[in-house]
């Protein structure tokens, strides 16, 4: 008989997630009740947020609660319905969570029903549709920053989910771009396959001096995934009214908790009047099909490259997003085929 | 004989300002050349960003040169014309410098006449329609901040020259307003005679246990003068699309050149989406003169109160700065009458 098997989170991490502070469970599936829906997940998305979500400092969804299973991008398909809007067998996407087999009300899980007939993979729906990937790139680039032609944007992380996409699409804008990544074959594959135009490997060289050569204009947008060291680098070189579109950062999660100082260059925001905005894809919701439409358009045109990771094994899910957030990862959307 | 006393800078302040940071000139008055007009000042303003200016960090404007004259805002007479757009007589406010009687090009020192008749001190010209005082304020609360009726304001250095301004404004535009000042003089100005809904004494209060009292529904708008912990337990508290307006880093200025971290809680602009942004009020020196109408119509109207702190004596020009940047004066606009 097939069981669902799920992660639940036990105890809040202090550092880095530890197997210990998770627990698995594996269950019989649980029939549907009113309203709700249950699901096979057939692919799940390996974020960074994940691990905000973990800890219960101030953030912009409610945390997960400690017993609950760990909240989770992904997509699956329609087993079972106790809901009018879905029928068994539709293809679905929306917070899953940890979970092979999860009965839920499909409202709560934010989980909506995909197009009929959509010719891309599991992990390309994730890689280009999936709300932190796609949707987050067009919105955080296109509305929060506003970028525009001949202007210069910024990207680190830029062989990752998001990056590789926003660096792509400022393109499409008319932008210079200029990646930052770790390693000679991420940035090979962000200036070769994804067309950047520069990308500088922040693990063998100088980030400063790599921001001088391939701006020499300056920057004018920055699209910031990282933060740390690298966002005081890109904040030096920021020109007047210049914008920061905050998407993540990275290089804080694993302290979670702990008093992290913030930008050294903090005070650039205020010499070169720069706009700084936080976002988070969800407050865009609405326009969810405007995104949609124009990244299958762009796809289609062979304008928009997506790579994906594809893991397997519900097991591997701590350790693989653990290896995300350590930077460990080659290149591409981080997914899993539980 | 009159002569023309000034200041020049002769090498860039590590920390604090020191006297030998600075030259004492003596010279006869210079007469104008073509273009020219020379002024004799009757009113300086002690302004933090002086301070900015004395060092060659990256800033808004160039910083002051080795051998130069120092930089400020003043208002003056002309006394000697060689310019068609200035009569002898004419009041005059602009960027006049540490000087006494000095000799320049009105354009490249931003100078302007000042409407005919005006019925204000030179101290309350500074104060209000000082480009450092009631625009700065104007402009960075309303355009950059965008407050709405029935949010909640804070501002801290609210007895300072521009947190007056910008409370005052922002009960005008129908917020809760809360300041925040050094000390129960500063505090009891800032509610009792600006109006303010409230004030926390940082100096003998916990600014955190402050907020939460006196902004039981958050924050949503902040006009920051100060930068440090006091910023970060305001960012802590900022609600969801919240803005922060970004006039000024006091706390940073006399660590100019050295790294200081910027807020801890900087996560906080992601968490909560918050747009953060850096301004100077040169940016909208085109709208000076709406800036200067509804300023002067508040103030006929009693719903602005300005204060002047004047010191006097030329040479207290540095001892003046000093005591600005170390909070050490007790409230309202600081000028010197040279």
């Amino acid at each position: 008989m097939t069981t669902n098997r799920f992660f639940t989170l036990e105890s809040r991490p202090d550092g880095e997630l530890a197997d210990s502070d998770l627990r698995r469970h594996e269950q019989p599936i649980a029939a549907p009740a009113e309203g709700q829906i249950q699901v096979r997940t057939t692919c799940l998305s390996i974020d960074p947020t994940v691990r905000i979500w973990m800890s219960d400092i101030p953030q912009y969804m409610p945390p997960i609660e400690l017993g609950a299973v760990v909240r989770s991008l992904g997509v699956g398909v329609v087993e079972q319905s106790a809901n009018p809007g879905f029928a068994v067998g539709d293809r679905v996407i929306g917070m899953l969570g940890w979970a092979t087999h999860p009965t839920f009300d499909p409202a709560v899980a934010m989980v909506q029903p995909l197009p009929a007939g959509l010719p891309l993979s599991d992990a390309k729906v994730l890689s280009l549709l999936g709300l932190t990937a796609g949707p987050t790139a067009y919105f955080g680039l296109l509305d929060v920053a506003q970028p525009r032609e001949g202007e210069t944007l910024v990207v680190d992380a830029a062989a990752g989910s998001v990056g590789g996409l926003v660096g792509q699409i400022g393109k499409i804008k008319g932008c210079r771009v200029v990646g930052i990544a770790g390693g000679p074959d991420k940035c090979a594959y962000v200036t070769e396959t994804l067309g950047f135009d520069a990308c500088i490997d922040y693990k063998n060289a100088d980030v400063g001096k790599g921001l001088d050569e391939h701006c020499p204009n300056g920057i004018d947008v920055c699209f910031e995934n990282v933060g740390g060291p690298i966002f005081d680098e890109i904040l030096l070189r920021m020109n007047l009214n210049g914008r920061v579109s905050l998407c993540g950062l990275i290089a804080d999660y694993n302290e979670a908790g702990r008093p992290v100082p913030g930008p050294y260059n903090f005070g650039m925001i205020l010499m070169r009047r720069l706009r700084v905005q936080g976002f988070i894809v969800i407050d865009f919701l609405d326009r969810y099909d405007q995104a949609t439409a124009d990244l299958l358009t762009w796809a289609r045109q062979g304008r928009l490259m997506t790579t994906e990771d594809v893991r397997k094994g519900f097991d591997a899910l701590p350790q693989t997003l653990r290896e995300l957030l350590r930077g460990e990862k080659s290149h591409g959307k981080l997914v899993l085929e539980p």
